[in-house]
């Protein structure tokens, strides 16, 4: 039987999940585990890049980030879940990496410039931020993953780190790393509460760790259809109506059709329409809460889960150190 | 009793070492180890950031600088003496230096022009040539040396240590890195046998391992006073001499007045003259030779060697790092 192909993703530990993160990126993870032997690691080491002044929050998010993964369904007996700083030959690889990196790969990298304008208020042109594109190919190569999940906004850091292979590959005459390849994946618009992008940035997230309260009190501030002033006036959810992009995430085919008829019908109230909204996202992340409850009461779970993943990890990278160490030096 | 002050100091290992590396770098580490706690490192990643394309005599080359130096004198019951890529923890430092020194420090660095135009055959504006002082940083920093002997034109790269070490004490609150010194020595100035200044890329050195008759040969190239075409002219060494550089370190001051003398008043030709600083050469360089094929005949001797030294320098490293991530991430 052919070996299974192998994929590696990760995040970065800058805050707590939301349903964006859910929808957006760990049903995806979900789907991957069950196909795939999945590498799945939290970037504490990136995290660097950009909240080198503000480190402290990294530990915190770390360990809330590996709850929520868990809580969600990744699942450590299908997938290698570790944190990346504690596989310290990822440090060893990228210092290996800038030896053979050319400057103007990195400076030409479009989410760059982006980045360095969008988080102005932070200074950002360190040698570190440079090079995170190194780092990640390091984080990449390092378990020799056959596909990368991504975005299409992130397909030039999967073709960097193509070129940082084949060039490796190409100077030490060598077949050490396969080319990886991105692995586009089409997620679902999730709507903040004020109709923008869900994102912590933009204070309009519904956390996975909220409680039921705020979930019922943020769903109520979402904007309906401004054009249907009174519960009897018709509505037109499709079009102009904030709250039912949320909708479309939890409700069947069938009971969108009927809100959608019920709402033009004018059978349906924004009020109440956004209850049930609400109900219908508490009950799906009741599980989530359970399950987190579970992980945080049983000290030592957790660090149990790490280990044993972390110790599959680090056995990957040792013997991917091994072989490039004989490869640039032959000894 | 106040500890001893720690000295770091490191070559890289791109080839074997000549007379200007004894009189210039090691005669003084022969001294600093008697003085300081020295840490005396091979810096095997540092070279890759120039000959990463001809990585494979990086190893030979290594082995050969180790026996070098114990040939010397360097003494492994003084100092202690590693190879900077059995020390891991030196990738991690740098990795997270990289984070918090800005790109604009590094390019500023002089020496970084310098050596893009110097070294113009070579693909040099790599990530990683880029970032060598913050790799030079992580080097010292990591053993929170006092005092790095530097030449004069290396100033700045201490300057940058110190600078990267004061920034991360300001970020995170800390005193983790004393801000280390150049120690700043005057070496004598060791001509090669054209004159100019002894170097291996010239083609003029004479190497620690050259054979008797190789340094005879060499000497006997060496430009003497071009004014005095016949041994029965007056000579002027002191002026016009290339070999007589070499007298100098060779000879002491009585001898020295002689032989001047004996020039000027043309009763010493210049056959004769460098034959007789040959076997002065060769009487010195006799006892190094000794020493090497004793270290060469036993094998698991250097090894031994090695192994104590890591391990001393692993210990520190280790413990520096504890701090470090502690500092960084307050876990």
């Amino acid at each position: 039987m052919a070996r299974k192909k192998r994929v590696l993703s990760g995040m970065r530990p800058t805050g707590p999940l939301h349903l964006g993160h859910l929808h957006g990126v760990l049903e995806n993870w979900k789907r991957l585990q069950e196909e795939y032997d999945c590498f799945f690691f939290v970037a504490d080491w990136h995290a660097l890049t950009t909240d080198y002044a503000r480190s402290r929050s990294i530990s915190s998010n770390t360990r809330r980030l590996l709850i929520d993964w868990l809580s969600v369904g990744i699942d450590p007996q299908k997938a290698t879940i570790f944190i990346q700083s504690e596989i310290k030959e990822h440090a060893e690889l990228y210092l290996l990496f800038s030896m053979i990196t050319p400057v103007a790969w990195l400076e030409r990298n479009p989410t760059y410039k982006d980045m360095l304008q969008q988080l102005s208020d932070r200074e950002l042109s360190t040698y570190g931020f440079l090079g995170y594109p190194v780092l990640q190919a390091a984080d990449i190569l390092m378990y020799k993953a056959d596909k990368v999940p991504v975005g299409i906004d992130q397909l030039p850091h999967i073709e960097l780190t193509r070129e940082i292979a084949r060039r490796f590959n190409y100077l030490y005459e060598s077949q050490v790393f396969p080319l990886p390849e991105a692995l586009l994946s089409e997620a679902p618009k999730v709507p903040g509460i004020d109709g923008r992008k869900m994102s912590k940035s933009f204070g309009n997230a519904i956390f996975l760790n909220d409680s039921a309260e705020e979930v019922r009190k943020k769903i109520s501030q979402m904007v309906t259809d401004v054009d249907r002033p009174r519960k009897s006036d018709p509505g037109d959810p499709e079009r102009r109506c904030v709250a039912f992009n949320l909708h479309r995430l939890y409700f069947s085919a069938e009971e969108l059709a009927e809100i959608i008829a019920a709402c033009k019908e004018a059978r349906l109230g924004c009020v109440q329409c956004k209850r049930e909204l609400a109900e219908r996202v508490i009950k799906a992340l009741e599980p989530i809460w359970e399950r987190a409850r579970e992980l945080e009461s049983k000290p030592g779970l957790l660090e149990e889960i790490l280990n044993e993943g972390q110790r599959r990890a680090r056995d990957f990278a040792i013997q991917t150190m091994v072989e490039v160490r004989q490869t640039i030096f032959g000894s």
